[in-house]
C-alpha cells in the first residue's frame, strides 16, 4: 500500500476544569486526508478546500508534522498529501490537530504501523507548534487515541485513555475570531492556591465521574474557576449559553479549546438537540453568525476510509 | 442502646498531589472511644491516655464535634465520653480527625443512624477547627467513609468514595513537632499556573490509577510540585526517605497531612516491610526518634467494637 485516505476528527480540548490536560474526539466534523509515499524529498501539499492554507511544508501544520516523522524515517524520501478540511481553522475544535494527527496516522498506516500512538502524538505536536506556537497535545491525543484522553505529562509524554460513558455533544461556533495565541496571552501566570485546589477537586471528580459513568458527578464537576472567567470575556453570549443550556438539561460545558466554540455535554440525543436550539436562539438574538454540530464522543479517533 | 465503644482510624490526608482534597484511612493505629447518652447538658470528657488533652467541651476536638451535633439534636441533653487515644496528636496521621469523626460516628449509632455520613462530616469539621483553626474534611471524610475519599467541594460538601486497589502503607512518624498552623502559613498563596497544570494532570491520573487498579499509573502520578517542595523543608531526611523507598520498590508517597509523618505506598506487604527498614535506617542515622506503622488501607472507616 502506498496511498491511503483517512478521516481525522474534530476534538474538544480543556474540557472545562481540564485545562491543558483533558480532551475528547467528536464523531463530526472530520477532515479528509489522502496521503501517498513519494520519491521526491520532503512533503508536497495540495489543498482541496477554500481555506487558503500554506503549501510550503515547514509553514503548514500537516507539513511540519510529516517532516518530524520523516526525520526518523530514513527509508522513505517524502509524501504527497491531498487535504480537504471540513473543520474550520480557528474554530476551537482542533482544526490544526486534525491535520497534524491525521497525516501522521495516515503515514503510519503506509509504514505498516511502524510507530506507537505516543510516537504519533510526538510527531504531530510539531504541527501544533506551527499553528499556535506551542507544542500542546490536548487535541492531538484524542484525535489519535479516540475517546477521552488525559495528558498527565508532556515531558515525558504520558497519555491515559479515560473510559467515559455515552455522551452527546452540542457545539456552537460563533463566527468571530479568537486567536489561540491571544487566548493564551490573557491568562494570568499566577493563580490563587485556593482556586487551584477547587480546580483539582473538580478535575479529580470529573475523571471519577467519567470512569464510574456517574452523570450527576460529571455535571457537578464541570466547573472552571481559573481559565473560563478570563477567557469567556472574549466570547459574546457565553454566560447566557451556559446558563440556559443547563436549564434545559445539559450536564454542563464550557469553552472548547481556546474558543470561540462553546460545547455542552448531554446524557441523551434529544437533550443535545434542545441545547442546539437554545444556542441558536441566543446567537440569533445577538446577531452573530454561527455553525452548530450535534454529535457524540468518537471512541476510535482517526480512521481509514 | 445508650452506650457504645468504637474504633476510629488514623488517616493520611493530601496524598501527595491531592492537597486538601484526597485522603485515605489506615487499618492501624486506632483510637478507642466509649460514648453514652447523658441526662446532663453538654459533653463530659474523660481522657484515659497520657496526652493531657483539654476536658472543657468547647476546647476539645471531640467536645466541639459533639456540641455541633447536639445543636441539631434537641431530643437529648448531652454525652459522656471516655477517650483512649493511640494516635499521637501532632503526628500528621489525623489524630484530631479520629477524635472528631469517632465521636460523631458513635453518637449516630446511639441515635439509630439519624444522620447521613455527610452530616457526620459536617459536625466533625467543628472538631478540626478546634485543632487547626480550619474546618477541613480531608482526614474526617476517610475516617467516616473508609477507603480513599475525594472531597470535590466543601461548600457545598461533596464527597466521593474512590474505589482503590489493595495498597500497603508504611508510615514513619519522626518525633519532631510540625504544627498544622505553621505548615499552612509557609505555603504561598499564589502559585504558577504551569505548576497547577502539572498538579491537576497528576491528581486526575492518580484517581484514574486508583479506580482502574493501575499500580504503575498510581506510582507515576504520586508527584507534588507545589506543596511538598515547601513543606518538606520542615522534615529532616524527607528527600532521602522518598528516594531510597522508591529504589526498594515503593510506588511513591510523601508528607502525611501537614507532617511530620511520611507515608509510602507499596503493592505488597513484603515491600512495605522493606520500606519500613529503609525509613528506620535513615532516621537512626539522623538521630531523630521515630515510630513506624506498616498497615493497609482501611475500607470501612470507624467501626463498632
Amino acid at each position: 500500500m502506498n496511498k491511503i485516505t483517512i478521516h481525522s476528527p474534530a476534538t474538544v480540548a480543556n474540557i472545562v476544569c481540564g485545562f491543558d490536560i483533558l480532551g475528547f474526539a467528536l464523531n463530526k466534523p472530520n477532515d479528509t486526508i489522502t496521503l501517498s509515499i513519494s520519491d521526491k524529498v520532503g512533503v508536497e501539499i495540495i489543498n482541496e478546500d477554500d481555506f487558503n492554507l500554506p503549501t510550503q511544508a515547514e509553514d503548514n501544520v500537516c507539513g511540519a508534522a510529516l517532516l518530524a516523522l520523516l526525520e526518523e524515517t530514513p527509508e522513505i524520501n517524502g509524501f504527497k498529501l491531498i487535504s480537504k478540511k471540513n473543520i474550520k481553522p480557528g474554530s476551537g475544535i482542533g482544526s490544526s490537530a486534525a491535520s497534524a494527527a491525521g497525516v501522521v496516522f495516515a503515514a503510519n498506516k503506509l509504514l505498516n504501523n511502524k510507530y506507537t500512538n505516543a510516537d504519533l502524538v510526538r510527531f504531530a505536536m510539531n504541527g501544533e507548534k506551527v499553528a499556535s506556537g506551542v507544542k500542546h497535545a490536548d487535541n492531538i491525543a484524542p484525535a489519535i487515541y479516540g475517546g477521552v484522553t488525559l495528558i498527565r505529562s508532556i515531558h515525558p509524554l504520558d497519555i491515559i485513555k479515560i473510559n467515559a460513558p455515552e455522551l452527546h455533544v452540542t457545539v456552537i461556533h460563533p463566527q468571530i475570531e479568537v486567536r489561540t495565541s491571544d487566548a493564551r496571552q490573557i491568562l494570568k501566570q499566577n493563580i490563587l492556591l485556593k482556586n487551584a485546589i477547587k480546580q483539582w477537586g473538580n478535575i479529580a471528580a470529573l475523571v471519577a465521574g467519567f470512569i464510574n459513568h456517574d452523570y450527576d458527578l460529571i455535571g457537578r464537576s464541570l466547573e472552571d474557576v481559573i481559565i473560563e472567567p478570563v477567557r469567556s470575556i472574549l466570547i459574546p453570549g457565553f454566560d447566557e449559553v451556559k446558563k440556559k443550556c443547563k436549564e434545559v438539561g445539559a450536564l454542563g460545558g464550557g469553552i472548547s479549546g481556546s474558543g470561540p466554540s462553546i460545547f455542552m455535554l448531554s446524557q441523551n440525543a434529544n437533550t443535545a438537540r434542545v441545547v442546539e436550539n437554545v444556542m441558536k436562539g441566543i446567537y440569533n438574538k445577538i446577531g452573530v453568525d454561527f455553525q452548530t454540530h450535534v454529535t457524540t464522543i468518537n471512541q476510535e479517533g482517526c480512521k481509514v476510509i
